[in-house]
């Protein structure tokens, strides 16, 4: 944690992005760190949990994460605990909290809120289409004889 | 609507991924695609709209989608309708629905339940350390002059 926290703090002053650092480890050892580079690389999805997870499993050669834990700076925001669940990894450690980030400026905890809501309450308006023609996507899915399940 | 489900077929055929596809639309023109390279690239976060997003922001050279609007094949789970909110998109246009995702395998109705629970109730074990060190992060950010904001 302390080296996520390090991670955190070196990427403001380094004007990386955000005041956010995350570590992947497995078996004790750090298999992979991110931060949060939305702003130095114009990416609105590269928060530190997102980052590290995609070079863990670049390291690893897996798209998992199972038997790993994830050290972050900061409680997940909705988009990096979906990411970490689809990851697998195997649990979370976390040091400020959504309400710290929502007190530093950041969203996370209105997302949370945002994420929570049925679908026609949202702040970004979402409108089905095509429902019968899109259903066409997932049954190529269903007969697909050498499909990799994730 | 029809592009990203034909993107979502053809990457189930070409074995790119999952049944997902993503196109965002500025100005009545598409701008970035994306399907879901999981398996393909190693990578849980590439989901279909987590790659248009990322494809379209370096189109624009922009950390932000304002003025942009999202069709795909699919309603997102949680990480991508947050790294949607994140990305400051003016509308979300949806195919299959999450009920759709679950039926065909995936976790996507599991994740916003587990996005809505409270902390303690989550399949992933979160825990809290280190919160008073944490805070450093924050005290940098937030007296940082030269700070980007996103």
């Amino acid at each position: 944690m302390r080296r996520a926290i390090a991670l955190a703090t070196g990427n403001v002053l380094s004007r990386g992005g955000g005041p956010f650092g995350a570590v992947v480890v497995r078996d004790g050892k750090i298999i992979a760190t991110g931060t949060n580079l939305v702003t130095s690389t114009n990416d609105p999805t590269a928060h530190a949990e997102v980052v590290a997870i995609r070079a863990a499993c670049k390291a690893l050669g897996d798209f998992q994460l199972a038997g790993c834990v994830v050290y972050t700076s900061c409680e997940p925001c909705p988009m990096c605990l979906a990411a970490l669940f689809w990851s697998r990894c195997d649990a979370i450690f976390y040091g400020n909290s959504a309400a710290d980030a929502a007190d530093a400026g950041f969203d996370d905890a209105l997302l949370y809120e945002e994420v929570s809501r049925p679908l026609d309450q949202r702040r970004i308006p979402m409108t089905r289409l095509l429902a019968d023609e899109a259903m066409e996507s997932f049954d190529a899915w269903r007969t697909l004889p050498d499909r990799i399940d994730y």
